[in-house]
C-alpha cells in the first residue's frame, strides 16, 4: 500500500494487471438507535449484537467471501482504536492500515482519508461494519460483476430489494444496463417521507442502498474534489500532518475538524456522474433498530428472541436481553425490553426506531 | 408490661380502669409480591413505597390516631433486627416490646408471642406493617367503638367494604348487631374463587377482612390453647428460653420452630367463638401487588406513576419504578417497569400478582 497518497494519485490509468480490491471498512459510527447496549464509548459495531462475535468481526470475518481482496483499510474513532485492533486481532486479522479517526465527521470524510491512503488505482470496497449480510457470495459475486466497470471511473452503489416503505434509508432509482447485474443510477432519494417511499417501492424500480461502495481512489479523490472539495482538502491535510505509528495512522485533529460533516450520499452520490448500481440480494439489514434486530435473531416457539438472565411468563414476540442484570416478564407481547447494568429500555417493538429520543433526552438533561 | 404471661392470664376479669390498648405490629412477612423491590433481606414493610416513609414507619406513626394506645409490641424478623430499630428511631418511637422471630412462622405463633409478653386485661390491636390506610380515624372509631367487646372477651376483626371480587383476600359474613358498628362475625370465607368472591360482593352482607384485630391478650391465649394449642405450647416454649436484652426479646428457635406456621385466620377466626366484626371504611390497601400500589400512588396526566431516574415517551399509565439505575419507555401502556441495579420488572399491570411465580421460579433455578 502506497501512503504518499498524492503521489500514488498520478498513477491514473495505470494498466495491465486487474486493479486491487482493497476493503475500507468504516467504524466510526456512534450509534444511537440501541441504547442503552450501544453508548457513545461502546458503539454498535463493537457489540456481539447478532452472535459471539462483534459486528465488526463479523464485517472482517465476511471478507473471506472475496478472497481475492486485499487486507482492510479499517477507518475507527480514535476513542476505539483498542478495541478495534483487539477485535482484529481476535479473529486473526490485521488491518493494512487502521485510521483513526480524532472526531466523527460522518462518511464523506472518512472515505476520503482512506482513498487518500491507498493507491490510486486500488478498487476501494467501502461497507459499513455494523451490517450483517446473510449471503456474503451475493455480495462477492456483485463485486466481481461490478469491478470492471468501477475500473472505468465509475461509482459503484450496491441496491437492495426494496421491500418495505422505509423511510430510513437511501433509494437508488434503475437506470440503463452497464453490464450483467450492473445498471447506470438513474437518482437518488435519500430518507423519503412515507408516502414516496411507499411510491418507490411500488414502483419497482427502485432499490434501497446498501452503503457499500466500489470505486477507483482517485475517482473518489477526483469527485470530492469536484462536488465536496473541503471534505478532501480537510482530509489531505489531517492525513499530511498525521502522526503514524506502524499500521496506525492518525491524522491532525484540528485540520479534520475542518471538514464538513456529512455522508458519501449527500456529497458525491447525488451530484457525481457515472454512478451505477448493482443489485445484489445479500441478505441485508443494517439492524438499525432492535426491531431490526429481532428481525433477525431466531425466535423460540413464543416468538422471543431472548438472551441473559431473562425469565418470561406468558410472554411474546418480544426481544429481551440482559446484561449483567435480571430481567422478568409477564403477559407483554411485541415489547423490547432492554437491560444492563445502569439503563433499561422498555419499547414497544415497532416503536424502537425513537430510542434516539430518548438519547437525546437524556444527553439534554445531563447537560450542565 | 407484664413478662409473665402465664401468671397475668390468671387476672381475667379485673375490672376498674379501662384496659390499656396495645398496638401489636406484625413486621415478620418476607414479602415476594413485590419482586425486585422487596426482596429475603428487604421485605415490603421495610421499604418506602408508597411515600418517603418507609411502610413500617407509616405504620408505627399512624398510632397517633389513637393517642390513648400504650407503646407498641413489635414482632418483627430477627434478620431484620437492627432496620427495624433504626426504623422506629427514625420516626421517634421506641416499641414497649421488639419481638425477634426467629424464623417466620406466620401470623398465629407471632400473635401466640406478643399476647404471652403483655398482660392478660391488655387489649391488643393488631395491625400488618404494611398496609396502608388512607384514613387512620376511622380505624380510630371502629377501635373504640369495639373496645368495650374486646374487653368481654370478643374477638374482634375490622371488616372492610368488599368493592371487588378480590379472590386473594379473606371476606367476613356480617351476623347479628352487638353493638353500634359491631356485629357479630357469622361466617369466614377464604381467599375464594372467583365465582364464590363475585356472589360474596354481590350479598353485600360480606366484608373484606383487614387483617387488624383487637382482643384481649388472654382471650387470644385462651382460644389458641382450644384451637391451635401446639402454636401456643411453642411460643410459650419459645419465650421462657428467649434471650432478653433490654426492650428486644429474642424468643429461642429451637423451641419457636415447633410451632406449625399458620395464620391467626385458619388457627382461630375460623374455629373460635364469639367473633366479632367493626365495619371501617378506612381507606385501606394492602399494596398486595404493584397494581395495587399503583392504584394508591399519585398519577401524572399521561396517568403513569414514576419514580426515580425514568424518561417516559408516549407512555400511558404505568408505574415506573428506577432504583439507582436509569428507565425509559417508549409507547407502552399498563405496565409495571421496576428497575434495581441487579434486576428488572417488565409486567402487564393487571398481570403484577404473578410476580410470585417469577420469584419461586428464580429461586428454583438458583438452587444448587
Amino acid at each position: 500500500m502506497a501512503l504518499d497518497a498524492e503521489a500514488a494519485s498520478e498513477h491514473k490509468g495505470v494498466g495491465g494487471a486487474a486493479p486491487a480490491i482493497v476493503p475500507v471498512i468504516l467504524s466510526g459510527g456512534a450509534g444511537t438507535r440501541l441504547w442503552p447496549l450501544s453508548r457513545p464509548g461502546r458503539p454498535k459495531q463493537l457489540l456481539p449484537l447478532v452472535e459471539a462475535r462483534t459486528m465488526l468481526q463479523m464485517t472482517l470475518a465476511r471478507l473471506s467471501c472475496l478472497p481475492e481482496a486485499a487486507a482492510p483499510i479499517v477507518v475507527a474513532g480514535a476513542r476505539d482504536a483498542e478495541e478495534v485492533a483487539r477485535q482484529a486481532a481476535g479473529i486473526g486479522i490485521v488491518p493494512a492500515a487502521l485510521i483513526l479517526e480524532p472526531l466523527g465527521r460522518n462518511t464523506a470524510p472518512a472515505i476520503a482519508l482512506a482513498a487518500l491512503s491507498a493507491r490510486a488505482n486500488d478498487l476501494l470496497l467501502v461497507m459499513p461494519s455494523d451490517h450483517v449480510i446473510g449471503r456474503p457470495e451475493a455480495l462477492a459475486d456483485a463485486v466481481r460483476a461490478a469491478a470492471p466497470l468501477a475500473a472505468q471511473g465509475w461509482i459503484l452503489t450496491f441496491g437492495l430489494p426494496a421491500t418495505a416503505p422505509e423511510t430510513g434509508y437511501g433509494y437508488i432509482r434503475r437506470g440503463a444496463a452497464l453490464a450483467p447485474g450492473v445498471e447506470a443510477a438513474a437518482g437518488f432519494v435519500e430518507k423519503p417521507p412515507i408516502e414516496t417511499a411507499t411510491a418507490l417501492v411500488a414502483s419497482g424500480d427502485h432499490l434501497w442502498n446498501s452503503g457499500i461502495f466500489l470505486f477507483r481512489a482517485g475517482t473518489i479523490l477526483d469527485a470530492l474534489a469536484a462536488c465536496a472539495p473541503d471534505v478532501r482538502d480537510a482530509a489531505a491535510a489531517a492525513l499530511a500532518a498525521a502522526v503514524r505509528d506502524g499500521h496506525e495512522i492518525r491524522p491532525n485533529a484540528e485540520a479534520f475538524a475542518r471538514s464538513p460533516s456529512i455522508s458519501i450520499d449527500y456529497a458525491v452520490m447525488e451530484h457525481a456522474d457515472r454512478i451505477a448500481v448493482a443489485a445484489a440480494d445479500m441478505g441485508w439489514s443494517d439492524v438499525g433498530s432492535f426491531d431490526a434486530l429481532y428481525g433477525i435473531l431466531d425466535k423460540d416457539e413464543e416468538g422471543n428472541a431472548a438472551e441473559g438472565d431473562v425469565v418470561a411468563l406468558g410472554t411474546t414476540d418480544c426481544l429481551i436481553r440482559a446484561e449483567g442484570i435480571t430481567v422478568a416478564a409477564i403477559d407483554v407481547e411485541g415489547l423490547v425490553i432492554v437491560a444492563t447494568k445502569d439503563a433499561v429500555l422498555v419499547s414497544r417493538r415497532d416503536s424502537s426506531q425513537k430510542v434516539s429520543e430518548i438519547v437525546r433526552r437524556l444527553a439534554e438533561r445531563d447537560k450542565p
